[in-house]
């Protein structure tokens, strides 16, 4: 997906890239539309953070410098593995074709706001409702442009850092 | 592009949505490469803010109000025509394989990042240089999260609102 985008993938490319005799694909998916749900169900998982490492960090004071250890390995994931990501986009564009899709996608991402949003507040996190999904809307900018078109921004890491500072800096009584 | 990705941006489908005779568009075109970059390089005219509305806000006072207008522009234009942002977004996709789209976007887009920074201080508008490129980010996370998924967000324009706030609240001196 991350090389072909969404087109590329069909059970004839699935085949040819796991190694296995044509027509195996088509054996598991009962068609090219269920076969793009799972994959949509799937890369939430591959591109969820390793929770030993969220508990690992989780030990540190609830302050502004956790914020932007959070915030900063999304960067580390993101460049970790940029085809995840990219095959992200992808359905998120092929979501616009399949309803199917895009109700299942915002299920899960609305349900990962509300959960960013109740932990930040819940730990006392510096910042308020807001705040969750200003960094949420940014980082979804910063990706889609260090993905797509990677020389335009400078210095990633000070600007996440700038980000959480600025976006946390005005909370709502 | 925007119905059916990059991929359905054939001289064929060309061809049968302009109503005119197979094989037009491959005499105006000499590759499909060719038609991608020209698609390319239009997209950014066709996204591009109506000068003359520009120059009336600009009789408005430079302060943040001013921002906040700027930036709920881009709402208003996301909304009056989200098959173009839709199609800047297959486009940004497709530039992950194209080295010569990649190159021409990144030109044209950190130009007008500069052009946005330079008028932001020029201007004296509340705020610095990271101002300008943390609402270029979110902003470009908003668009992509309306135009993909637009049930995950509640209101755009209190969140613009926001944005432009907390953006604007620490600047570097």
């Amino acid at each position: 997906m991350a090389r072909e985008g969404a087109r590329g993938l069909t059970f004839r490319a699935v085949d040819a890239e796991a190694g296995v005799p044509k027509g195996t694909a088509s054996n598991y998916f009962p068609s090219r539309d269920a076969l793009l749900d799972q994959v949509g169900a799937h890369i939430h998982v591959r591109l969820a953070p390793d929770p030993a490492r969220v508990e690992e960090t989780l030990r540190a004071p609830r302050d502004r410098e956790l914020v932007v250890r959070f915030t900063r390995d999304i960067l580390r994931r993101l460049h970790a593995d940029r085809a995840g990501y990219l095959a992200l986009l992808e359905l998120r564009l092929e979501a616009t074709r399949r309803p199917d899709l895009r109700a299942g996608f915002t299920e899960t991402i609305r349900a990962r706001l509300e959960d960013s949003i109740a932990f930040h507040l819940d730990s006392g996190l510096p910042g308020d409702r807001t705040t969750v999904v200003l960094l949420y809307i940014a980082m979804t900018g910063l990706i889609v442009e260090s993905l797509t078109l990677p020389g335009v921004l400078g210095d990633e890491e000070a600007l996440v850092s700038a980000l959480v500072d600025r976006a946390a800096a005005i909370a709502a009584r």
